[in-house]
């Protein structure tokens, strides 16, 4: 089946979880909103009637069906993609894994606009910088440490055990994202984090994986996505 | 089956739109940490060796499955409560609503800590002040505008159609916690929301719904909770 995925054309953002997992996979899709006239069919879509209609990209079309939300693209798309477990267990146990990616993302996010998205990241500075410091302390270590935690228990090498699923793609994309934009406070947390860096590099080598980051469907990262590079919010 | 449902005693919290979906039904659960030394196992669940930890409360113990994440533990448990469509696509439809109401929850939170959890609310108020006037203003009600809109194309009378589902109950929760956390913005904002302002009533109108409320099992609003009254927050 070929896949019609819907997301911001200039950024990584929320989309490259999905972008990662349709990407390692090797799946036949559209970036449809990179496409020439893509972005007025998104908009269309977004503006239109459809009758499930999506709150915000990004989403994927597959046949009749259009689905949103990060987390459950990504449960729906993990086993045809063969990017998730057999058993049912197993799936909502990665999926739960995946939601509390979602919800680092949504802090990650808040690093740069803890005031809401109605005001520039130049107009609340201040406040991001007392967000992030707690941020880098606190919640980042919380959060990854407790995938790392979930990886040791599985006995590895991947975050659900023997095989990669969409999940171990998603571990790739937090810690290549907060190197991008903390380096500093990333070199310190990455210290307690030896195993979900492992799983980073042998992501990163993956053949599929691989091509897709050298190949300019990757965006680089930029200071209109998730990961945000300001330096004065670095420790 | 029974359940064990576990969260924090004295909140509704997060907790309370699983809580709901139980009570509704007319499930068999223990509310584990309101028990009588509860809270210890609770917390030695959460300290514990699990295979499969959960990040945070609440978390649902079924047999030998152990579920985190809200939107997870409703997604499963809503076929047998008889609260999900019988279809595919329809329990994906409405766990991609749940999955927006998790983000609209996160919002609401964030209106009283906009840095973070780690500071007091009376250590960050002038932030919470900018924050909630945003949130009033256009956040509440793209959100609840968006409920709207999937309200009435889905026909009605319940969100996803001719039948009441779990997302129902999670409308109920936000109208009633909005009320309870900002009465004259959630008054402003409602007249835009004839539709599930008709959900909210009969939802705390069904039968087993209108004793759970009127129970003790009902823990009611505080500032502890997702949903506080502050009144300078207020408009």
């Amino acid at each position: 089946m070929r896949y019609q995925f819907y997301y911001w054309p200039e950024i990584q953002g929320r989309g490259e979880f999905v972008r990662l997992a349709l990407e390692g996979a090797g799946a036949d899709y559209d970036d449809v909103a990179r496409e020439q006239r893509g972005m007025q069919q998104m908009l269309a879509i977004m503006r239109g009637d459809e009758k499930r209609p999506p709150f915000a990209p990004p989403f994927l079309k597959a046949g009749r069906l259009t689905i949103a939300q990060v987390a459950n693209i990504l449960f729906w798309l993990g086993p045809g993609l063969k990017l998730a477990p057999e058993g049912e267990a197993g799936r909502l146990w990665l999926h739960q894994l995946q939601l509390t990616v979602t919800d680092f993302v949504k802090e990650v996010h808040d690093t740069h606009h803890p005031l809401g998205p109605a005001l520039y990241y130049e107009d609340a500075k201040p406040e991001a910088k007392r967000y992030t410091q707690n941020f880098l302390k606190e919640r980042a270590p919380k959060y990854l440490g407790y995938f790392e935690t979930a990886l040791s228990r599985s006995g590895g090498p991947w975050l659900l055990g023997r095989k990669l699923t969409y999940g171990d793609l998603s571990m790739f994309q937090l810690i290549e994202g907060l190197r991008y934009a903390f380096p500093n406070g990333a070199k310190r947390i990455e210290r307690k984090l030896r195993g979900l860096v492992g799983v980073h590099d042998r992501v990163a080598e993956r053949k599929n994986i691989a091509a897709y980051l050298s190949s300019d469907r990757r965006i680089p990262f930029n200071e209109s996505g998730i990961f945000r590079r300001y330096g004065e919010l670095d420790e």
